[in-house]
């Protein structure tokens, strides 16, 4: 029997999120969650792309809380779409997915999320149960609930047609897909990031045009990628996967700016606004330094994700390795996914920017001002072999260490 | 068997015709024409608006010609969208037909085609036959064929997008439908109004992408209504209906305008530019009288849609009826299908513009200056029946004939 805890819940489930609609006390989740039964929790999931980051994470520690509530997520597999693919040929990112390729990656989706959520307690949903099956009149009606401005309004929409970028005339009908996907699953509530806000509003609207109580829709922030300014995402090269060591995602996590830190801790550790001003308060009076700050959080965050054994013995090793040598105010560089690695010495000193030009890398190399794990480089066209934990010297005063 | 005449053929199926696509000689009409097959010609028809008149009778006189000369003339119903009707609801012009309903239009449609083809030689298809089975990913697929730029460039759905007059998005269904009905019936023509030259595009286009050979599209001109100007169409009541005795129609042509007389022998009789240019030129060394040009005009009209001896039997029923009591100078106009019948006597004179208030109606009733028939009116709140024939006289120079 499930048990759903009632009253307690909701001002923890709204923790982090950005925006939840409907706001008002009737239709709201409050009101939603006052009903005597589990909640149908809605995840849609793409099976074409199964890495899974920290980015995600954000959404699924929110599922998790409404799972730890009695409710029931389902996890929505995106496979009708992902076996089409891109029917105009165009999309060389949208290859058609056969049914073992989606059974595959939908496993190890699956494997992935199973860090965060209770697999156990998941019910687990593929689109192509009803979307697969739609008559031709069903679609035509389904075409017909929305009108073509309030489709083609959607940002990324709206910005192609702006540009004359074409767009298949297939993609408008994804959002009406996904949307379709709240009216089959009956769902209550449907979690997204903040760029799934129109299709999470489509859902809304579809189900309250095919008779049924609207969702409550659910926003979370975008999660900073590890360099900043953009969304983590696989092919920025600026990701923690969720299934990195976790030594090494705390290594990561200790790579980056300071003021990145205060958004991971509000948007993966749902630190209010006040706590964040007294942490910085700390550190303006220096009875905090950035550092150990940079350490709790890297500690909570893996803590959270990964468990709290693997958080206390995760730092261990970063304090172990990071402290040797007393190199331990070695700038700390997260592992360069966008170069080739061995890479040559020479893109590897333009890379941290140490030097601006090649000519000026070979001068320094040559004149035995760079080393690597303590060991001389002064062969210009040698090659290294990057790593975890590598430390980096170039001339006097710079020091690298490889998270 | 089918005796297909190919060479004398092409000058005459290209008469009266507005555009032609492609007009190159290898993949031409003229080529295809070449074929050792009767070829297959595409029409497609409504059902949800059985009332033919002329305005049809031009592509419809156009598909006669291609069956004369021993091609299929494949006569395609559209019955899968009339049965859908407007999925959202708000449109009151397209309520989903009945099964029953589709096959008692498509009946009356072919019983007044039947006026001008040879039905027993025509194919009589309904696009439900392929469109209702299309699986859900075939649906994705042909979406897939066309970009959202390319739909949206429709003059009507640009206009309304331009409008903010709102679009169902299923409505953008339509064309691809109408298309892929191109590439079920492996078309190599189709026939159309110029305002038809969008979709006969689209199916052109849809059977490349379907890798067949891309039909011939061919369209003819739009046929003004009775008082020029407009579109002939049912809802403007400014047709001629293709059911009408022959000698009402006969009348009605009698009444149109001078000018329009030169649009009805282009687009209805096929008559070239240089052919008009003698007869203009008759009438201005008054070796011919207008009227008379007329007439030959609606005699001929009236042979080829409704048959030389009906043509006969209407203009001698037509110079009966107008020549008796020497009212032949009398203005003839159409019977008036926009006002109710009977009608009311001061209503029928500010129609006709003899008047242009109530009140100058009153007077001129009141003092004698109105007869219906031969019959004069005194009474102000006199209802007229109007019909066919009827002679009005309003004041001492204004006489009016029904047509």
């Amino acid at each position: 029997m499930h048990i759903i805890h009632r009253h307690t819940d909701y001002e923890a489930l709204i923790q982090g999120t950005v925006e939840i609609i409907p706001t008002d006390q009737k239709d709201g989740l409050q009101a939603r969650l006052q009903a005597d039964r589990p909640l149908i929790i809605k995840f849609g999931a793409d099976p074409t792309a199964p890495d899974l980051h920290l980015g995600h994470a954000v959404v699924l520690s929110k599922l998790r809380q409404f799972q730890d509530a009695g409710h029931t997520v389902v996890f929505l597999i995106g496979d009708f779409t992902a076996r089409i693919g891109d029917p105009s040929g165009k999309s060389k990112t949208r290859p058609p997915l056969s049914p073992t390729e989606i059974t595959e990656n939908s496993a190890t989706y699956l494997a992935q999320v199973g860090k965060i959520l209770d697999i156990k307690q998941c019910v687990i949903r593929y689109n192509s149960e009803w979307l697969g099956s739609l008559s031709s009149s069903e679609w035509v009606q389904l075409c017909g609930q929305v009108t073509v401005a309030r489709i083609i309004e959607r940002e990324d929409f709206a910005q192609r047609l702006a540009q004359h970028t074409p767009i298949g005339f297939h993609e408008l009908l994804y959002p009406l897909m996904q949307g379709y996907d709240s009216v089959a699953l009956h769902a209550d509530v449907e979690l997204g990031g903040t760029d799934q806000t129109f299709n999470l509003l489509m859902g809304r609207f579809l189900q309250e045009q095919y008779g049924q109580r609207p969702q409550i829709v659910m926003t979370l922030p975008l999660l900073e990628g590890l360099n900043g300014h953009h969304k983590m995402s696989k092919s920025l090269g600026n990701i923690i996967g969720l299934t990195e060591p976790a030594h090494q995602a705390f290594g990561k996590l200790m790579s980056i700016s300071d003021d990145l830190m205060w958004h991971y801790y509000t948007v993966l550790l749902w630190k209010s606004r006040e706590e964040i001003n007294i942490f910085q308060q700390a550190i303006t009076d220096r009875t905090m330094h950035p550092m150990e700050l940079k350490k709790q959080m890297a500690h909570a965050i893996i803590a959270k994700f990964w468990g709290t054994g693997k958080a206390e013995a995760a730092q261990h090793t970063f304090e172990q390795l990071f402290q040797k040598h007393d190199y331990s105010h070695a700038q700390i560089i997260p592992l360069p996914a966008t170069m080739h690695n061995p890479v040559w010495i020479v893109d590897l000193l333009k890379y941290l920017a140490i030097v601006t030009t090649s000519s000026e890398a070979r001068r320094l190399i040559e004149g035995g001002g760079v080393s690597i794990d303590e060991v001389k480089i002064t062969d210009p066209t040698t090659k290294i072999t990057l790593q975890s934990g590598m430390l980096i010297k170039a001339g006097k005063h710079s020091f690298y260490r490889i998270a």
